[in-house]
């Protein structure tokens, strides 16, 4: 199963990533755009048919490694590998 | 609109930071992960009702900044702002 973990900033939390590519864009002259956010996306190929054993890992994964639970929100989805 | 721009390395591009976590979860003795995969996820809060108007700033966006064509592949999925 493919499990991808998205991390994202909690709200509140300030962004300066988000914030450079928001001035970035608009330098650019590309114009509409209210709000940016920046995130990341880890895709973890587990080694198991069963979708709620790989959900389980990849949120023990998640915990424990891939986001801080101090400043950082994570969600799980669990789709077939390709 | 809400449009997410996902930014992952091409195939064969070498990715030293998911070897880094694949290894880091091994070592906390996280078992069953056969592969990891580190991207990116820049959501766009775009001021229009138009989903195609969305995407085509969204990918025009991508194109210009977010991605590099060179060794990254994006893909823009556009959502109804909550």
């Amino acid at each position: 199963m493919l499990a991808k973990v998205y991390v994202n900033l909690k709200k509140g939390v300030l962004d300066p990533q988000a914030k450079a590519i928001h001035k970035a864009l608009e330098n650019l002259g590309i114009q509409g755009i209210a709000d940016v956010q920046q995130g990341k996306v880890i895709t973890l190929k587990i080694d198991t048919t069963d979708a709620l054993k790989a959900k389980e890992i990849a949120e023990h994964a998640a915990k424990q490694l891939l986001a801080n639970a101090v400043m950082e929100d994570f969600t799980v989805i669990v789709e077939k590998s390709a």
